[in-house]
């Protein structure tokens, strides 16, 4: 049972099980659905492997995430999923968290195996991008919430994101003119170069502007996890009594630290303000509901296949935008003194 | 540049390079250091699809996940994915979100297209299974934490879950020993036939079995989201002052039925106890701490993946195993009258 068995029962064309089977949306439904049924009657498995490394046109656009189990990126996934869809292309889903390469590698090893028409990247270490990086592709690229700290081969790929600077430094100075002076901070993890790298910056530049002077002991690491973020912020606060404010750089730590402080006989709002970082759900049905910076996560979403779709079509230039986080006031911060 | 290219260049022969690429155990330390040292010298980009084709023997252990995107499971294909690596397999994950066939479906042409020595299948739906649904392959199966409703086929295939039932005539008892007898339960989604069924089955029992007569309005549908269930639980307590708990059937519902709880002027533990299922962060961070019923997370993983390696090594019957459950009391149940 082959394709061109398929194509015989079903009455059509072997290009048009083709593209049924490559969900091409230029088939007529009823014709998809004889073929679907046929399919389906004589049990028929189609061979992707081998499709895949006979075609030259594939309509494939690859995603490949980074940490794949990360909620934030769910959201994002089915929103590129469903356009992806809707622009008679196939998506081909793959994470890279087992992979030994580096994920510069990783995307011109997808591409090529795959034989994409182009790539979207969620999430993944970009730091040493250099000019040369992609040039084995010739396919577009866009980074979307990557961590980068290069500015070289910027004409090769496009990227999409967040001001990381930006956004913390805003959150530091709301604080700030909320009369908070003593602000620890939360950080990810140690060697997560890049993204925390950028916020810590953009806190440290918001201190600096207010004459606020930098304490190292206010920077703390939680490793992304609620039970890390819980013992640092209670050990945070048994030592240095000063603490008025906690800026975590992700919810899931927000909600450790939101624990820590009662734990500690403290309450949230009156006694230490907290921020989380993110827009999850879990913070805003948290007791209290807890400020947090929403990044656009549907936006940055639509953006990185608009502009993929984009630059196959039309062939433009590549593009590096960055796009606007929301501060989103809830109960858990309070203005004192 | 080729396989026996990097072979020569890296002075092995053509089978230890298969071995580095499909990163089996069974190479020195030093050879894989050298040969991965070579391919990346050269930028040689593997083609899995056609080594994929190629190979009669794979060593491939496929992991297929429904919802990759449930939190639920992260931790699980961590685990499985580090047993997979040390027994000298690969973990080929793929996740069928976006399929069109139904999951008996999607098992087989998984297995088929990659070659597959044995499969593992993280949730999906596999309420049809026929005795000779899985006839067409010859490698073993195991079921984890899927929906079933089917007593058919249970020779070709192997399960590992928890006993749905009995979890929750469990909780559903404890609160009866409490005191409560007008206990509301949030069901995940209304077609969510098999686990939500069995769970329901295990509340409805618990009840008759304490001659507590079951009423329709205190059974609710939170889709699995904080908000959904947030809401219902406001128009729950608005409209039956007589409600004294509630049973959510997943952390991240308890997390919306809590806020819930608040928003309508109660308190958590004293007005109105809380019990969430799952074992989340989430639900030991809260303020109050919400009692859970945990999964055996690690343990379901552990069985599943040492299940399946048995079954390939030895060519042990299938089996099917049920976990036992564990109820976490935490601060939001209390004992009334």
């Amino acid at each position: 049972m082959n394709i061109k068995d398929i194509a015989q029962l079903s009455g059509v064309g072997v290009s048009t099980v083709s593209r049924v089977l490559n969900n091409h949306s230029d088939v007529k439904l009823s014709t998809r659905e004889k073929v679907l049924q046929i399919i389906e009657e004589y049990n028929y498995i189609p061979n992707n492997s081998a499709r895949v490394l006979k075609q030259n046109n594939t309509k494939n656009i690859g995603l490949l995430v980074k940490g794949v189990f990360n909620p934030f990126f769910s959201e994002m996934i089915n929103i590129i999923g469903s356009k992806v869809d809707s622009a008679g292309y196939t998506m081909i889903l793959e994470q890279n968290d087992y992979n030994i390469y580096q994920d510069v590698d990783n995307v011109i090893s997808f591409a090529k195996e795959k034989k994409l028409q182009g790539v979207i990247c969620l999430g993944g270490n970009f730091i040493d991008i250099k000019d040369d990086s992609f040039a084995s592709l010739n396919i577009p690229i866009v980074l979307t919430s990557v961590n980068t700290l290069s500015k070289k081969g910027k004409k090769t790929y496009s990227s999409v994101g967040i001001d990381d600077v930006k956004a913390t430094y805003e959150v530091t100075k709301y604080l700030i003119s909320l009369g908070h002076r003593d602000i620890a901070l939360i950080l990810g993890k140690d060697d997560d170069i890049g993204i925390s790298w950028w916020r810590l910056n953009g806190y440290k530049n918001a201190l600096n502007d207010s004459n606020i002077p930098l304490k190292d002991e206010y920077i703390l690491i939680g490793e992304y996890e609620s039970r890390r973020s819980y013992e640092v912020t209670k050990k945070l606060l048994l030592k240095n009594k000063n603490i008025t404010a906690i800026f975590c750089l992700s919810d899931i730590m927000a909600i450790g630290a939101a624990k820590g402080i009662i734990d500690s006989g403290l309450k949230i709002g009156k006694d230490i303000s907290l921020i989380g970082f993110d827009g999850m759900d879990y913070s805003e049905f948290y007791n209290p509901a807890i400020t947090t910076v929403k990044q656009p996560k549907t936006l940055m979403a639509e953006t990185s296949i608009k502009l993929l779709l984009d630059l196959i079509k039309n062939s433009i230039e590549n593009q590096h935008i960055l796009l606007n986080t929301e501060l989103i006031e809830r109960e858990s911060c309070r203005r004192i003194k």
